[in-house]
C-alpha cells in the first residue's frame, strides 16, 4: 500500500493530512439522499458544507496538504505533547509502558480545534459569513467559536439543553469568544419548536441540535453547516495527531503494541488511530481498541446499516454502526460519548476486524482518570477517561500474558470543566464504601 | 556582579534555581521574631518548615541545584511554552513584539506547582509526614495538593470560605488528588473558633488562613507549614520560569524592552524578573513591572516598614510594603492578589527602583484579558489578567514613543476555573454600554 511520507514543520507540525481510505484503498459506502435513497448528489450537500471540505469528504489524495493559515494556528498549540505515564504504571503496578498525547494541551482543551480550524478556514476562503453547529458537552462548541473568531466568521451555536443549563462555563467561553450560544430545543427553528410544542421541558439531544443547526444553516443567507466528528473530512482533520504521535514515538525509539482512543462520533479516535492502521495493514502486530460507554454501545452492540445522522432526519443517510437515530443514551457525564451512530470509516474498519470495539461502565472509567488524575496530575476528560480505562484493561491483560506492551492512548481533553462529575464520582465512591446500613 | 550561567536539561529546564540576592550582592533586612521584636532565630523557623528550605532561605549560594526528584516532576510539563502573541499584537494594532511564557501548561494550571513539589519533596526527605497550608482562590492549595500526593504526604489545606463556597471545582481538584479541605475561619484551630466566635459567618481571609494553618503545623506531630508565595525560598523556585524565558528568547534573537508579571505575594512575579533584573543591574535598558489590583495597591501605595504576614500575628515581622495586616481587600476575581504585604525580596527591588509597580482597576485588566482571550484563544487567570493590562498600556507608550518594543509577560495561570468572572465581567461591559433610561 501507499506509504505513510508526511512531512513536517521543523517544530514537528504534520504540513499534511493523512488519509488512510485513500492509501490503504479501503471501501467506503456511499452517503444516501434521505430522500430518494439514491447516492447523495453533491450539489445536495454544497448547500451545507464549503467545496473545500467536500472535495476533502471524497478525495482519493493520500497527503492533503494543511493550508498555510490552519498550519499557522497550529503552530500556537502543536504539536501536542507525547508523554510517558510513568507514575500511572508505577500505580497499576504495570511493567507496561504507557504513553499518552495529550490533546487537552489546545487553548480550547480538546482535540475537537483542529477540525475546527481547518472547517473554519474553509469557510472563510468561499466567503461564507455565518456558521451553525450543534454542541452536546459544549467541546466542540468551544473550538468552533475560538476557530471561527479567528477566521473572522459569525457562529451559531445549537447546545443541548441540559449541558446548557448544567455547563455554564462552556456556554461563557463559547460567548467570551464571540458566538451565540442557545439552548436546544430552541424557539429560533421550526423543529426547535416543534420539539417544544410537545415538551416544553424537553433536555435536548444531540440529534435534535443537529437538526436545528442545520435547519440554521439552509435558511439563513450566507450561512454554512458544521459537524465535530462522524465525516470523513473531520476525521482526516484530526489524522495530525497520530501523525505527530509515530513521529514523536519514533523519536523515543518506540512503536506500540496498542493503540487506543475513545470513540463517540469518532474523530478524536480516527485522529490517533488511522496512522496506525496503515502499519497494521502493512503487518504490523498492533491491536487498535476504541473505547465507548456501556450506556450508548454503538460500536459493541449497534447494528452495521444504514442510518440517519440526527432526529428529524435532515442528514444523509450513513453506512454505520447505529443504535437507531431515535436511541436516547443516559445522561452520563461523557457528554461527547452520548452519540448513536460512530463515523462511517471507523464503523467500516471495525466491521472488517481492523479495529476491536471495547465498552466500559461508567464508575470504571472514573476510577481508572482518577487513579491517573493522582498520579500524572492531569484531571482527564470523562470522555477521555474511557481511552484510560481500556489502557488499564490492556495493561493487566498484557502483565497477565507476562508480556510489558507498549500502549499508547489518546488523551482527546482535560476535564477541568467537568469537575462536577469528579465530584459526584467521588460522592458514589464513598456511598459504595458504606457498608449497607 | 556574578554571571548567570546556569546549566539546563536536554528539553530546557534549569538545574538550579536562581539567586539574585547572592548573586548581586543585594542587601536584605531579616525577619523579626514577633514576640521579641529581635532577628528571627533559626530554630524557631524549624518549627514550620523542613531545614533545606531554611538554609534556601539564607542561603548565599547563587545557583541552588534542582534535587533530582524535583527535576524529575518538572520535565513532565517544563519548560513552559514561550509563545509569541501575534494575533494579541494584530488585535491590539501595536507594533510592538508581545511575548508570553505561559504557566498554565502545568498540570495543575499555574506557576505554583513550581515551589510546590520543591517543597513537598523536601518535607519528604526531612520525613514530614503531613503538610498545612492555606489558600486564597484555590491555585496554590491545588499546586500542593498534588505535590504532595506525589511525594506521599497527607495534606491540610484551609481554604477562605469566601472561595471554598464559591469555588466547588477548586476545592473538588484538592480532593481528588486526596487533600483534607477546609473552609476558614475552622473549628478545627482555637484562632478559627475564636474568629467564628465573634462572627460565625464571617468570609475569611488569607491572614486568618496562614493563621490557622501555622497553628495546625505546630499543634500536628510530623506536621511542617508551607506557604506558596512571599518568602525566599518560594521566589527562589519560581525562578524556572525566568530562565528557561532567557534561554528561550535567545533561541529567537530576542532580548525584551519590558518584563511584566502580575503581583500578588511576589512569587510569580519574581519567578519571571529576578533572572531580568540581573541584566538590568548589569545595564541593559529594560523596564521591570509588577502589576498589582487598584482595590488591594500593596506596592504602589503601601508603606515599606515591617509588618506580619498574617492576622494572628503569628508569622516573624518581615519588611515589606503593607497594606496593614488587619488590611480587606474588595473580593476583586483575581483572588490570588488579595494581599496586604508582599515578597521582602521583590518589595526591595520596588524601594530600589529597579522594579516598577502599576496599579489597575478590575474592568481594564478583564478587557485586557478578553481582547487576549479572542485572539490567542487561551483564556487567561484573573490574576494573569493584570500583567497582560500592563502589557497593553506598555505598548500604548512604546507605539506613542514610536518605538516597537519588545515586552514579556508571564501568564502565571489559565483561568478555565474562574470562568464565572469572565460572565460577570461580560455581564457588567453589557450594562455598561446599555445607556441611562
Amino acid at each position: 500500500m501507499h506509504a505513510i511520507t508526511p512531512s513536517f514543520t521543523p517544530s514537528g507540525v504534520p504540513t499534511s493530512y493523512y488519509n488512510l481510505f485513500a492509501a490503504a484503498k479501503l471501501e467506503q459506502a456511499p452517503p444516501l439522499d434521505p430522500q430518494s435513497g439514491q447516492p447523495m448528489a453533491p450539489d445536495k450537500l454544497a448547500a451545507l458544507f464549503p467545496m473545500a471540505l467536500l472535495e476533502q469528504e471524497m478525495t482519493s489524495e493520500v497527503h492533503v496538504p494543511v493550508p498555510g493559515p490552519v498550519l499557522e494556528a497550529y503552530a500556537a498549540f502543536r504539536p501536542t505533547p507525547l508523554r510517558r505515564a510513568a507514575l500511572f504504571e508505577k500505580a497499576l503496578g504495570t511493567r507496561c509502558t504507557i504513553l499518552y498525547k495529550y490533546e487537552g494541551a489546545s487553548p480550547v482543551g480538546s482535540h475537537k480545534l483542529n477540525t475546527a480550524l481547518a472547517q473554519a478556514f474553509a469557510n472563510q476562503q468561499q466567503g461564507v459569513r455565518r456558521i451553525a453547529t450543534e454542541t452536546g458537552a459544549g467541546q466542540w462548541g468551544t473550538a468552533l467559536a475560538y476557530a471561527c473568531r479567528r477566521f473572522e466568521i459569525d457562529c451559531s451555536v445549537y447546545m443541548v439543553r441540559v449541558s446548557f443549563d448544567q455547563k455554564p462555563a462552556r456556554r461563557t467561553m463559547m460567548e467570551l469568544y464571540g458566538a451565540t450560544v442557545r439552548a436546544s430545543p430552541s424557539e429560533a427553528t421550526t423543529f426547535g419548536r416543534a420539539v417544544l410544542a410537545d415538551n416544553p421541558s424537553h433536555p435536548g439531544s444531540l440529534g435534535i441540535a443537529i437538526s436545528e443547526a442545520i435547519e440554521d444553516a439552509v435558511t439563513h443567507p450566507g450561512t454554512k453547516y458544521s459537524l465535530g466528528s462522524v465525516l470523513n473530512h473531520v476525521l482526516l482533520h484530526q489524522t495530525v495527531i497520530g501523525q505527530e504521535a509515530l513521529r514523536q514515538l519514533d523519536e523515543l525509539g518506540l512503536f506500540p503494541d496498542v493503540v487506543i482512543g475513545c470513540h463517540g462520533g469518532g474523530s478524536n479516535f480516527a485522529g490517533v488511530a488511522f496512522p496506525f492502521v496503515h502499519h497494521k495493514l502493512d503487518g504490523k502486530a498492533l491491536r487498535i481498541i476504541a473505547a465507548e460507554p456501556q450506556s450508548c454501545p454503538t460500536l459493541t452492540r449497534g447494528e452495521y446499516r444504514y442510518d440517519h445522522g440526527d432526529t428529524a432526519k435532515l442528514t444523509p443517510l450513513l453506512k454505520m454502526y447505529t443504535l437507531g437515530s431515535d436511541f436516547v443514551p443516559d445522561p452520563i457525564h461523557a457528554g461527547g460519548l452520548r452519540y448513536h451512530g460512530a463515523a462511517p470509516q471507523v464503523s467500516a474498519l471495525v466491521n472488517r476486524g481492523l479495529v476491536e470495539a471495547q465498552a466500559f461502565e461508567q464508575m470504571e472509567t472514573f476510577r481508572a482518570a482518577h487513579t491517573f488524575a493522582i498520579s500524572e496530575g492531569v484531571i482527564p476528560a470523562p470522555e477521555s477517561a474511557h481511552a484510560i480505562a481500556a489502557t488499564v484493561r490492556a495493561a493487566r491483560e498484557a502483565d497477565q500474558a507476562g508480556e510489558p506492551r507498549v500502549i499508547l492512548f489518546n488523551m482527546s481533553g482535560h476535564g477541568l470543566l467537568e469537575l462536577g462529575a469528579y465530584q459526584a464520582y467521588m460522592q458514589a465512591r464513598q456511598a459504595e464504601s458504606k457498608p449497607a446500613p
